[in-house]
């Protein structure tokens, strides 16, 4: 896991986030979704609009997989659609969860699912006069990783297996927060689209 | 309008969104709410995750309420979440749709529309040391329109009328590039949600 490289910090990480099934049966699906998916290693809060969670990266990306995947395998047209963040001024640290160590929960179960996750996302290092090229950065890690397929108006566009875009998300987001004390990262992840299907 | 006030700039806004229907009939919504909405004085791209329009504030956030509300309208949990930017360094300006007039399109067919229209939003200045203090600023706006509901972690709580929601959005967001060049403000609206339900 890329990720581990990023523990052992103290800086907690947010990613406040919904998932939208396109389905009669929205409301089984997200429950199912977080039941199915282990949150022990992570604070985590429900209203009626989104979903927080905050604790050490590596728990945080992970649980956000689990996530997605748990959504995306139903087959049903589902979205995860949020914002990772770090650094905020006045963010509340030493939450209990940042002393928790760090295997994954739900890494193991969810490894043999492949899942394609059309994916747009942007970062916003903030109050860093750098912030163009802290971007254009975490770009050159998609494209080490593979997973970018284009630039478009205020976003980019990340496309192929699942493992591989939230591998190429959390890379970019951690290197990025390694440089600056404040980073939001937006994310849109797709799954099952009836607009991708080939004509 | 208070939009009125920052016509006559000639800043290109842009509004990359995603409708999402919790719905089987989510393509039919979508392609509904796009179609009865008036969108003649915006540039506007659909690919299969998102769509972007770009032009005068005043008429990207026309566009973006009479979207929510048509599809809101139908009485279905939908959701609109996006990101409202402007001044990205690279940005291409002097679009032709900054020429059209400041006359709204959407907003007389809407007025009569009454949806409460639960949000969640944040505002990020780039590059700028005071942007915590103008967030401030933006939700000082927010309790003058008494659309506040309470800060959450990394965003910000609205609840009221769609047209009071939206106004306090479109008013956060231009007075805060007044004082800005690039600013990004996420928005999650929702409708419908049976969350919602009073127990």
């Amino acid at each position: 896991m890329l990720s581990q490289s990023v523990c052992g910090t103290s800086r907690i990480v947010g990613f406040r986030f919904s998932l939208y099934p396109m389905s009669d049966q929205f409301v089984d699906v997200i429950k199912g979704a977080l039941g199915e998916t282990n949150t022990s290693k992570v604070w985590l809060k429900t209203d009626d609009i989104s979903t927080c969670i905050r604790g050490k990266a590596v728990h945080v990306f992970d649980v956000a997989k689990a996530v997605y995947l748990h959504a995306a395998k139903t087959g049903l047209h589902v979205v995860l659609n949020g914002s990772f963040s770090i650094g905020c001024p006045g963010d509340s640290d030493g939450d209990s969860y940042m002393s928790v160590d760090d295997e994954c929960m739900n890494e193991a179960a969810l490894s043999h699912i492949k899942i394609e996750a059309p994916t747009q996302f942007a970062l916003y290092p903030m109050n860093d006069s750098r912030y163009m090229d802290l971007i254009a950065e975490a770009i050159e890690i998609a494209k080490e990783k593979e997973t970018i397929s284009g630039g478009i108006h205020y976003a980019s566009r990340l496309d192929g297996d699942a493992h591989e875009v939230f591998s190429t998300l959390e890379q970019s987001f951690t290197a990025t927060q390694e440089k600056v004390s404040h980073v939001t990262m937006t994310v849109n992840i797709a799954a099952n689209s009836p607009s991708r299907k080939k004509v």
